[in-house]
């Protein structure tokens, strides 16, 4: 029996596992090198490199199980664990998709539809990618980009020197740039047998190439359906165990997948208050090896991401009593510091009506109304709540 | 703004509080003389007597607003650190609620029904309390009684000596039995400007003294509202802020209260999985000056509690896939002792006939459905859920 879950990473994601394992009876132990990392209050934090061989040795013997909050751990490191105690998810999805690369070309093997690209690691494949991809189109870092970090827009031919001054020297990707309808994510568990669930699908927003707001549910049953299909051939080919994202794009009713994280994910994290099983949770279940929870909204919900610092607002009376009694602040506990991502608020309802009104109440009071397009998110593309 | 919660008490109903605060941005300190205390992983554990006055002192100065998980705290420990910082619940509402004499007459004078009581201090006052509020009559030690300790029930005029044998000695007081249709709790949160919220009437099954069960929603809006005047009419009295657990009997239809308990209480655990904001939040949000939260049931839900250990069906694959779906375990992670409450499950639907058999299913795995009276406490009496 699974007693100590030991997470590489101790960051906002490790900590909300851990917040959610605890009343499970689960302990928890963490590998971070960060000194003041937010999860490692929750049990011991090993403060070291994510390469450092004996603090690896020790996750490895201490843990009865080892999962991650961060994908860019190096293979060599979730190998030498993997030789003392189990790894979920296992390692080989975590190298697919700590490349962009390798990761649509599975995923394009797999017959899911992605936008075209092409590797590009000099100046002349540059052109030549964009040549045969057309214009717009995007230069991405292969590896260690996150929140839109790594990433360069080419609308016209003159962009592509200035992007290769920017990206030049590292393994790239070109990518055809995709004016999607909507920006969404499917978010499913599949369990040590292989049962799977699925979250309903969740319309995002991003700002500036980070999350700002999630919205479930939101689209029709015959998408959430067709999203289903890819995510599951995905886990299915990396016989993955635990929670696993794929961000999508709506594009003229069709999805194109955009990328993978082989873990709980931000735009899941309204599950906490408005799922019957948050992500956290059905995360643990599977990498331990038990049943997995409803993974059915028990009420609409909208999760606003909180950067830099925690609101004024927060848990003041600022809202109509109704509004008010149905937000949920998540504090990380993490430094105030310009765009990190620190705590996130959720708002539920009984019905999307409700919703509406309450999500625009609280977007006013964080004072990002102006710069949101609440109104895109919280259409109604056929979305029910059971 | 409060940052650091102090709570007299680190046991399960502190480690609860504890859950529902880190992730709200809360810290936490506690007090409590049991060096193995549950919360205390949690926060600082100051560990020592409940009359330490070094130790609530530096409760006291350390925490920005205390509570309780224990409510038998002597009254100058409570009126020390009220010097230093606020204390809510109110010390008042504490004393009232450790003496059941005194409870019953706060109870009597503001209108509220409860069965006939006479205090008791000697063998010819005995006598006379069963005189005059007659056979069938429980007598009981007006402190320290919890899960049925220190009550003794007299069936005939012999029970006289037998119970005045075991109890004698002590302040008691004597109250008519009530031979009751159903045992239910209204808890409420009454935030500090009095806003008051109230969970559904919960309907609750005691087995040896014990909390075995609880069910919500379980009863008509009318008694709904019925049990919210009562409760109400006791936090307003009492200027409360806080949790308030007020358990009652319906017998003939109406609504004779049994006692107080002024705080979370083990009736209000499915909450937490079933509610769209816990006890524990709203507990919370009340002592700190907050809104507070929804308090309607996203399902229904029954809860068992685990007493003794964590059975082994925890977590298994032990029942159909929908049962094992709708299963909330927690592991208040004590050492396992017969008798002791180790933890509590829940279980959800979307709706009364899925509840009734996933709960039976439940019942029987856990080898309690030969001693439960599972039929009565899932009869509909009214209960609709929004």
């Amino acid at each position: 029996m699974i007693r100590t879950v030991g997470i590489l990473g101790a960051g906002q994601l490790a900590r909300m596992l851990a917040q959610a394992g605890k009343p499970m009876g689960l302990e928890f132990i963490f590998l971070d090198p960060a000194v003041d990392a937010c999860a490692a209050e929750y049990g011991e934090h090993i403060c070291a490199d994510w390469d450092d061989e004996d603090a690896l040795r020790k996750l490895g013997q201490r843990a009865d199980v080892v999962t991650f909050d961060f994908e860019n751990v190096p293979e060599s490191s979730a190998r030498l664990i993997e030789s003392l105690c189990p790894v979920f998810p296992p390692p080989r999805a975590l190298f697919k998709s700590q490349d962009r690369l390798r990761e649509k070309t599975m995923m394009q093997e797999l017959g899911i539809p992605v936008a075209p690209f092409e590797a590009v690691s000099s100046r002349p494949e540059l052109a030549a990618a964009v040549e045969k991809i057309g214009l717009p189109c995007v230069l991405k870092t292969r590896r260690f980009g996150y929140d839109g970090k790594g990433q360069q827009v080419l609308r016209f031919q003159e962009d592509m020197e200035r992007a290769w001054q920017v990206l030049g020297g590292e393994e790239l990707i070109c990518e055809g740039f995709v004016s999607f309808d909507a920006e969404c994510s499917i978010i499913a568990a599949r369990g040590a047998g292989g049962h799977t669930v699925y979250w309903p699908l969740t319309r995002n927003q991003h700002r500036d190439g980070v999350l700002a707001i999630s919205k479930a549910p939101a689209f029709s049953a015959e998408l959430q359906v067709h999203a289903e299909a890819l995510v599951r051939r995905l886990m299915d080919h990396l016989d993955y165990t635990g929670v696993l994202t794929l961000e999508l794009f709506l594009k003229d009713g069709g999805l194109l997948a955009n990328e993978i994280a082989p873990r709980v994910h931000n735009s899941g994290h309204w599950t906490i208050d408005g799922g019957c099983t948050s992500q956290f949770e059905n995360h643990l279940l599977a990498i331990c090896g038990l049943p997995l929870g409803d993974t059915q909204n028990h009420s609409p919900v909208l999760m606003f991401n909180l950067l830099g610092q925690m609101p004024a607002c927060a848990g003041e009376e600022t809202f109509e009593a109704a509004t008010n009694a149905a937000i949920h602040w998540h504090d990380y506990h993490k430094t105030p510091r310009a765009g990190r991502k620190i705590g996130h608020v959720t708002v539920t309802a009984e019905g999307e009506p409700g919703l509406r009104a309450r999500a625009a109440q609280l977007a006013a009071a964080l004072g990002v109304a102006a710069e949101l397009d609440l109104q895109s998110v919280l259409r109604d593309d056929g979305a029910r709540t059971e």
